[in-house]
């Protein structure tokens, strides 16, 4: 398998993987005595931003602030050095000018930090002889047992402890399955963002930055075995070491599905990855004949790596081939089946009888029951929406449900009636009556709500979608915009898990 | 040309294509005297739920609601019959039980109407014959004179006017280039909403169902012509008469551009879309190299259509090869070169000059100027953007803008200043900065515009956007969510005017 595997341009290597034991990783992410040093006493900068953001956000252990004048920030006193600091400290957030970041690591580490997170920029991402050479102090004294988080970066957001990101102050607070490694901090804090609404909940995301010590490769081995992640998630510019990449990759996606976003895989792309993070862009090919070796999951935006990540979160392992598709009108069902042809999902006529039984419960005329199911209009209440869906559910050719609902037509009724669309819209009914589905058919069912209104006079429908996408989250029923992207991420889905086991089966042999 | 275009098992027909006059067009589309009938005191049902929509849009004509049973409905009495209406009507709406509909058609064109919309279903979408038979009957009062949209239909809205589409109590009043005909109702509706609010403006939208009257060919011939429109969309699922119908579009496509979506080119949209509108749905590949052919735009979704109107509508005719690209943050530029070169679209470097004078403006450490240019932050002012945007358009290689915007991030400075998101972002000083580069430069600029934050706790930023996406299409700034969407737009934009332009100067040879 190596031959394939490595074959395409990456240099051999002989460097050994090496790994912190997962205790010291542990007090890294979840630090009980964190020092953030270069805070401005005016709240200027990086240090005091991040200093803002833990508090807001609720981090639970100790900062002990850092700022050589002395001062006060956020009603707290800040220490002249490391060295003051009257207790040991786990972890240390380092946000002063480029020059003098390795002393301050050496004194972090002299404090006991098993590791610090660099946001300063200024380093290799320059293209200077100076910058290089900054960063090559940094990880000589990295390499003498302080492990380094960037430079260059917005650093670790971990739910469990608080500690988030710099632009972090309203991340979410509860833990879950995905965990996301990013060499980019503008993708790490927008993915942080969308997961908390999307219903992507994280047990880790790390913006590495640069990458000076600590990054992909380390990280995917810690992330292979932390039990707190399931899926795991990537953002790459480039890798360091392509081989020994690529190997761990290999053996990670045995165990858990790893979803990867490469950037700069274009020839303008890889240019400006240049000038990003100093990476190589590699070429398209290559990557993506090795992911596809590997098995790990290629997603081509932001977007899709959200929506992949929601679908391995919610939807259990399984080989999605078949589904059902109910709306209210039938060019949402046509479409629904051209692109699920063009994803090679199939869209089958259900039973003869489960077809009538279904229609039996619905308005006529205009209503249509084989599947797409087309229920004639947006208004069919909640109680007939979970009876038709537990019907199709019987029909064993189906794998799974997509239920379309254009809750914005509630409008209408509830001006006619003076009510507030929160209250005219059924949505909560329904969120529970799906939920009940799910739970007895062992199906799984997703909301598709396609955002149709979103003008000025529309905010009330938003702030319903809103709540009702929560409502349906809690309820296990995984909510999209759009049809396409549902079964895109299905795709993913079932083809992980069919190729994963298939590869596991080859190696059992 | 003919036998190319005309292969492919469409039928070859001999009937010749006919055209109502354009005056009478107008009085359909935009009637002074309506009659609707239908209407019930109780508010319930079709024609009372459209009276109630043309009141709240205020439909600026007269109003003649029918019922047999007289009473009241709106503070208007209910004439007891069409005849009983005291002055000649212009148009119908029909709202009746199916079997009424033909005797109510009839004495519509009595009282002098060049048109009606039949709202009610239950006619050859059921597949019975007793719907076909009712149908054909409807076909043949339309033969003697009065002109059917519909059965089984949303109706026409016209912004000009104020007639509006069943459930369209609240779209835009505003006209504009785009015609949109729509086999199906619920596609209607929801790109009448989607257009409000993204920029799209309707010269008029028309469903017209199972179209046993007026319907794809007639409509299109009549839009052709049409002095408001300048974009014609539409929706179908199957036409009448290939034959005729693809000799109209390659015609009318030589002179606007006409954006399609078919519904039902796949195995099971095709069985979807005989129980939808009983229509054929007809081969992919038939389909695809037919429209290819014409020079039509084929779109594989709603909101693609709504896009890819929103471009022709606001991006002038041009050639857009080379494209700048703008945002704070390496990771967006990256991924937009990634996209722009599935798109065939380039993001070359700008020229050193011009490089280096974008630099000089820009924050330091971080930002990059060779294109995509990463203006290194979010909180760049507005004056320092303007700048970039007017440098990086005297490079004579770019020939349109997009510059990428998260405007989210000004929530945390907006939290600590202790003031409002909206005063906090300078969204408005930069839509009037852009819009000046727009009129200088004569460059078209894109806003993209990420909808990261969508939870219940950012519903301020919600609204921001919202106004921030009015205020940039006021300037003549087109606003997208994703980068993706704006360069497929582009390319169809591109690639159609390309495209006419030879097969017109092929014509005239």
């Amino acid at each position: 398998m190596d031959g394939i595997l490595f074959s395409g341009g990456f240099t051999m290597s002989c460097v050994a993987e090496e790994r912190m034991p997962d205790e010291r990783f542990e007090r890294l992410f979840n630090p009980r005595h964190l020092a953030i040093v270069g805070v401005s006493t005016r709240g200027s900068g990086f240090a005091s931003g991040i200093m803002i953001s833990l508090q807001a956000i609720g981090y639970e252990g100790t900062i002990y602030p850092v700022n050589p004048r002395g001062g006060m920030f956020l009603g707290k006193d800040l220490y002249k050095s490391i060295e003051a600091i009257p207790h040991e400290i786990d972890f240390a957030i380092i946000a002063v000018p480029a020059g003098e970041v390795a002393k301050t690591l050496e004194a972090c580490m002299k404090k006991g930090a098993v590791g610090a997170e660099i946001l300063s920029a200024g380093f290799s991402e320059l293209g200077t002889e100076e910058g290089v050479e900054m960063e090559k102090e940094i990880q000589a004294i990295a390499a003498r047992g302080i492990r380094v988080i960037g430079p260059n970066c917005f650093g670790v957001y971990s739910p469990r402890s608080g500690l988030t990101l710099l632009p972090g102050p309203d991340l979410s607070r509860e833990s879950g399955p995905v965990a996301f490694l990013s060499q980019s901090g503008g993708m790490s804090i927008d993915y942080a963002h969308l997961g908390k609404w999307m219903g992507v909940r994280f047990s880790k995301v790390i913006s590495f930055g640069n990458g000076a010590d600590l990054r992909e490769t380390e990280l995917l081995r810690y992330l292979e075995n932390d039990p707190e992640t399931g899926v795991i998630s990537m953002y790459t510019e480039g890798v360091k070491d392509g081989n020994v990449f690529f190997r761990a990759l290999a053996d990670v996606a045995r165990k858990k599905p790893v979803i990867i976003f490469k950037g700069g895989l274009s020839e303008a792309g890889g240019r400006a990855v240049a000038s990003h993070t100093a990476s190589m862009g590699g070429n398209r090919v290559i990557w993506e004949s090795l992911l596809h070796q590997c098995n790990a999951i290629q997603v081509r935006s932001l977007l899709e790596m959200a929506q992949v990540g929601l679908a391995f979160s919610m939807i259990p392992e399984g080989n999605y081939k078949n589904i059902s598709v109910m709306g209210g009108g039938g060019a949402l069902g046509i479409a629904a089946c051209d692109v699920a042809e063009r994803m090679n999902i199939g869209i089958p006529p259900l039973r003869e009888d489960i077809s009538e039984s279904i229609l039996d419960l619905l308005p006529k005329p205009g209503s249509s029951a084989k599947n797409p199911i087309d229920v004639a209009n947006p208004h069919v209440a909640p109680q007939i929406l979970k009876e038709v869906l537990l019907r199709a559910a019987q029909d064993e050719n189906i794998d799974l449900q997509i239920m379309i609902q254009l809750f914005y037509h509630y409008k209408v009724m509830a001006r006619a009636m003076g009510i507030s669309v929160k209250e005219a819209t059924p949505y909560l009914e329904l969120a529970d009556a799906v939920g009940d589905v799910v739970k007895t058919t062992g199906k799984p069912v997703v909301l598709v709500m396609p955002n149709i209104k979103q003008g000025m006079d529309s905010m009330d429908i938003e702030e319903m979608r809103r709540d009702a996408r929560r409502a349906f989250l809690e309820k296990g029923v995984p909510v999209f915009d759009e049809l396409e992207d549902v079964l895109r991420a299905v795709r993913h889905v079932s083809r992980y898990h069919k190729r994963k086991n298939d590869l596991v089966r080859a190696y059992a042999q």
